[in-house]
């Protein structure tokens, strides 16, 4: 039911060509789809300052730009994920402006520059090898508009190191923990702070860290109760739900 | 958005307090929840004949009683499935038509009698441990107005049993094959068919087994193609699909 | 025992070379695969309309050519699954009428182009990486006679595309329905509808989606009652299910 | 190090007794646990309005009381989750004020009621099987100083009960879904919102379900992004982290 | 078909009354079921020897009883496996010469006492927990003729006892090993011999033995080419294929 | 302790240099390593006519080449499994008479011809897929002196043609099956027939198959006993255990 | 080959009765097994000061007692693990010195007294749930001659207490950490001392921490390099192996 | 807090500047990472002898080139694990005494020399498949000082091999056994010793092997008390451990 055929259908019982009564039944038999539609614009108010995302993984250069120089006809920010240099400088040739984080593997058009974040968000990785997976998880962070702090190579075979950067967690309002083989940083993390955990399990390891699972696993059993835990991998997701907890009013 | 606060949409409109443009507006703001519960009356109505269904595993058999009676008081048959004979005697001082069906663990009010089946519906089972979950699909079947026909025990380590009771499954319209251990019945039975087969992997079975997914696994990797699969058990489901399928017009 | 040797010893009882009892007992001694093998062609008379299938993956170009090209010699049409651009290329040089169907890697040969299906059959898919699946569902849908209509990039998490296209669903006599991730789609499109529903868990995510098992098992495990499962990227499998019931009479 | 033990260091250094060279020294081989002992108190202040948590599970009726009491002795809230009545009788013998949440089977002590949340807390479950997780969830950020609103029994197979009281949703701060079987709720619900939901898999469902596993691994991969992901069953988990979003300045 | 029904449509033949193509054509149309199952009398003369078998787990005393005393009206061997006492006894009201094998949990009837096995065959166990699943595979073998050598307690972990042993295993013609755990004993046994081992993984151990599934795969993967594997303790379908092996001419 | 040096200690004792007592001590502490050493040739001895095997996969042809060419300056068989042509090619410029068997991928060097089998062995698989599987096995059985028969493409879901077949199993003295997906047909095999058979699932499926181990699972829980299963595509291993069953007198 | 068979075979080689090549010759033929035999209690004898062990789970008091009894014949220390009050009743009427380790179901006979550790065995445990298995570790280590200092409830998500305990950590010549849920408390000892970690998982956990397996994974892919680790509850393993490592001169 | 920050504080007090209470208070608010950097060069000089280690997999060439020649800067041995000869050329350009251990695919800088290890360590291997991962765990020992014997190719299947060396197990302190398949090897290598085994589960084998996971399990259910593990392929791990334990004073 778009707003015009309602429209029609007020029109009719304003010129007394339909009862009240009769209209009512004639819109319940209306699909309410169209209605539904126009939700979706509302609902897609709430979505303010949201990143169009693309993921990268599997695309062909060619591909990705088009996906992304059309994303970029409209307003607002894109991310693309998971991109290789070869994707870049094929977006780059349609979209003067992106750039390439290459840490993150990552393709970004930063268009709204508005920090929307009430806080700072802490991301923390346990060795180098899950630097690529932290590195999504800022950039994500960032281009919905949030401070953003690393803390990087603090596993918990080296507590100390940790310990010593005790303050840049204290200082965040959401912390992001990217931790690959046995995925206990999260736990010693969690424990420290009183915020909110986001887990990211990397694929980092060999064996039997099973590609992940066993990070996963560790995560999802971690003794610290303030963690919470998203796919392998999948630091996108992370950075997002901690965007979203930081823009909390 | 209920149908009497859309009737004083209409009514305003209609008396000129509000112009449709200015009603459309509003409309779109109203909750279209109700609309949707409105809907749920109409997709109810396509239900017809589908029978009220209780799954008895985990509940008291005061629990039982309450919800089958509850039930009972709309129209229409009503099934609980993996009931014991004792919740069955406690429904059974509520709702005295209610009746039991040992083989199948299942208490049923059978109401209406109406075949709304085109054709029979065939249930096969591979091993005597099997029956229980081939007689839940036959009462199912059953109460959903189809007629059925067993056949039993023709596992696939005796071919000839199967062989010899081809004229069974040949006059079927769907048929339902229930097996535990290596599950391979679904994949026999499919190859002398021509008609869809829903395939119910059984607990059956004790090692390797895995309580049913080693007969999940094999049907779901069937090299028939008219093999499609529900969950360990779940014969309820099976004979449900296959209610569908045989009343399709 | 084919027709001639059993025709012989008709013949042997006609001229009284034979009696009766030594009949039976000469013809039980015969090998009844042969007249196991005439109830095949028997079988295959079922099959009208179904076509000949190749499983493209893991064959040369060349393989695919000879195999293609042999079973072209009869009639009937033929469907090659999971088949390259270079694998088509190959079969055209041979079978000049083959077409590719590159959205879903299929090659076809449709000479039979009778409409067999009683009513419409509604391909569904989650995301865009889906489509490849479900695209092999239609080809194998529509080459074994059906009317298709699709309904892609509908996944749950935009829950209101699903409902805006309701109309479809409910036009649908059987519907497939292609997910992969958390493979929650079957479960609420089985919801809105009272017809059978084939779901195809797909290889699509990452991480803990394991290559499609964390699909099937939600699959598995679906609270709508009418969904059955094929395996793990198997539309072939699903627009095979979906066809049979479409043509039950 | 103790404050004693290191003031003695400073005195004797102030009396001339020790080298600035040498306190440097001995202060480095001294126990630095007290100073991190210290530390804890600090830590500890963070967590006001935390409650005392028990897990009852496994513990017998006596044991339960004696940690219960023990904690009562000092000021603030407790909660003893996966508690039974009998759990509970023996708790209120030493404790009076102790109740019992029947629905959640957790035994409280509330003695702060300060409201420290800034909004409301949605708790939203499937399945009528899923309800003593999500009361668990309700507790807990009950106890933590929450508002809560319940929406239980909107599975996706019956997407309208949802989409009816989407406006519960949208008045969320924070959202908790405890689902079971296919665990799709999560993925459906954050779709329809712009705020961190947290999923909650319960072990209920059968066979392929795996005790959870299976709605574990939908929510791992769920095609929302604002999702994540807690043990399964782990209501408390849940309420936790919500509530510590919640209250989130 | 059975001799009946053909032995009329060959005297039709002969009296005339049927041509020898319309005889064929007839025959065509007729259930081959009936010489299939006349086939299954011949099949069943290649079993003699083999005992009937009762898998006693899960059934009731009374079920067992009934059961057993069925089979007992034929001649030959009967064999209950997993069967309790109480099953035994419930047995032996019925049928006076069952004897219960405590070690092997086993309810054996044994009329038949010839020795149809070639040569011996060696059962093997590694620990003492072994010899319940140990004694199932001895009971078997002998209840279908064959002389049986025990050789219990002889892990891995102790390979002189095994290596003392050698003797035994050296005069087996067949050799069934029985090991839970790590499994490991059938390669070693498996390296010093060169006659078939069929290896039972059994469900002893904990943790990471997975109830017989580290067993299972060790198994798999033995070194040792001379080795086949069974299901987790189905010590009776070793002892079987050993009989089979055994009775080889 | 080689036989020269039990040699001089027996020497020493006829001298009368050392009393038996003296000598038994000091074999007592002589390694016994060397007399298992001997005990090797005396189990080799055992050996005659198994073939020296390389596992092909993984080797570099000049490897490959290497090892078959020291071996071959012995007597015997020579089997090299999973070989390509290219490590083939390495081989034959160094031994002349070496052949490729190209469908089972296997490089033979067979001098002895004597046929040591009892019976024939059967080699049956299920699909097209399977075949280069079951040619290893045959391959292996051949070069172990049996005779071997083919029955290939008789997979489950065209029973018929398995039936029709039955002769050459009747024949086998072993069977070997291969088959992959749901690995159903060793249960139908081992129904048809009372000899042992050898279980060998393929890697050949997708999806739920996971690289055989759905079928590994089927053959497992074979509802037919006298099954008996070999790793996933084990081919060697099937081959090797029929050959020692099809050789004992 | 006994002593004595071999004495008499130097006998006649002395009388001249046999050659030494003779002699050699029929040694050849003997059965080593007995020299083998011999050469077990050599071995035994390296195992002065190692416990008879009893595994009590899955034995009757009675059972229990009666091996703890005979046992009990021969010197040396007993230890019963996983044992019962039940069971230890039974053993005390039996053998008066025995006595009860509550805490670490225990049931020990300590007659070598003699300290053979050379320095200080750690047992640390993350939970108090943990503390049974960290029990069972104590009682193996101290039966076996260790001075031991616990060092419990100091997991993951508490580091200060873990820190705060460092000096028991760094006075042991080898630790013990026994931890469920995620298992990443070895890592974090591993970290802070120089010596050998033996890491056990136990079973305490719920959901994803499949009872240990999650921990087992953790600590399996431990970032601490001196972490080794023993089966899921395995804390007799854990000392036995600490304390193999202690003694080491 | 560094050193020279402390000695400031001490200057203070000596000087009368800060009360000793005053200098306590400022003490306790300094960050303590600095001590606890300053514990981490305690903690490192425990460390004597350690070499620095790079993990070489997933490196270019280029990047271990850098990080390997930063680390010589510093004194100390320097090891690249599982590093190709590609890596290994890159680094010896800049570190010309680097060399490379083919075998092991590890690339070593070997400056300090001393023998730290007070015994030997054995590193005994199955098949000849392990042996790179064998000679992993040599040259891990050698670099950390220890006299290392190798025991390769001693597979259980061929156990004779394995006791013909008893020698070298029996003179061993610690051993390290490497091992694909099924992962038997170190329970009988555990039973015949009595010093610590440390098991490396190798990713030797296929099919049902899963990379490692059936050793693994194997080895985590071994019935030798002696036995304990280290992740899938982790040579390092074991040598690392190994050396720990031998250096024990």
């Amino acid at each position: 039911m778009n707003a015009e055929s309602i429209r029609k259908l007020f029109e009719q019982v304003r010129r007394g060509g339909l009862s009240p009564d009769e209209a009512v039944e004639q819109l319940r038999h209306l699909p309410f789809e169209d209605l539904g539609f126009a939700r979706v614009d509302h609902h897609r108010a709430l979505r303010v300052g949201m990143p169009e995302v693309i993921f990268g993984e599997g695309k062909t250069p060619a591909q990705t730009a088009q996906i992304f120089s059309k994303l970029a006809k409209h307003g607002g920010n894109i991310l693309a994920t998971r991109a290789s240099r070869g994707q870049f400088l094929a977006v780059r040739r349609r979209v003067r402006k992106a750039q390439y984080r290459e840490a993150a593997r990552a393709i970004v058009l930063q268009r709204e520059q508005k920090k929307v974040g009430k806080g700072m968000i802490a991301v923390v990785s346990a060795g180098t090898s899950d630097i690529p997976v932290a590195e999504e998880a800022v950039v994500t962070a960032e281009i919905m508009g949030n401070n953003v702090e690393r803390l990087y190579d603090v596993g918990v075979a080296g507590i100390h190191r940790l310990l010593a950067n005790r303050g840049t967690l204290a200082r965040a309002r959401v912390v992001i923990v990217c931790a690959g083989m046995e995925g206990a940083l999260p736990s010693v993390v969690g424990g420290l702070i009183g915020v909110p955990v986001i887990a990211v399990p990397t694929s980092v390891g060999y064996g039997a860290a099973f590609k992940g699972v066993a990070a996963l696993l560790g995560m999802m059993n971690s003794c610290a109760s303030n963690v919470s835990v998203v796919n392998i991998d999948n630091a996108f997701g992370a950075g997002y739900v901690a965007s979203l907890i930081n823009r909390l009013p």
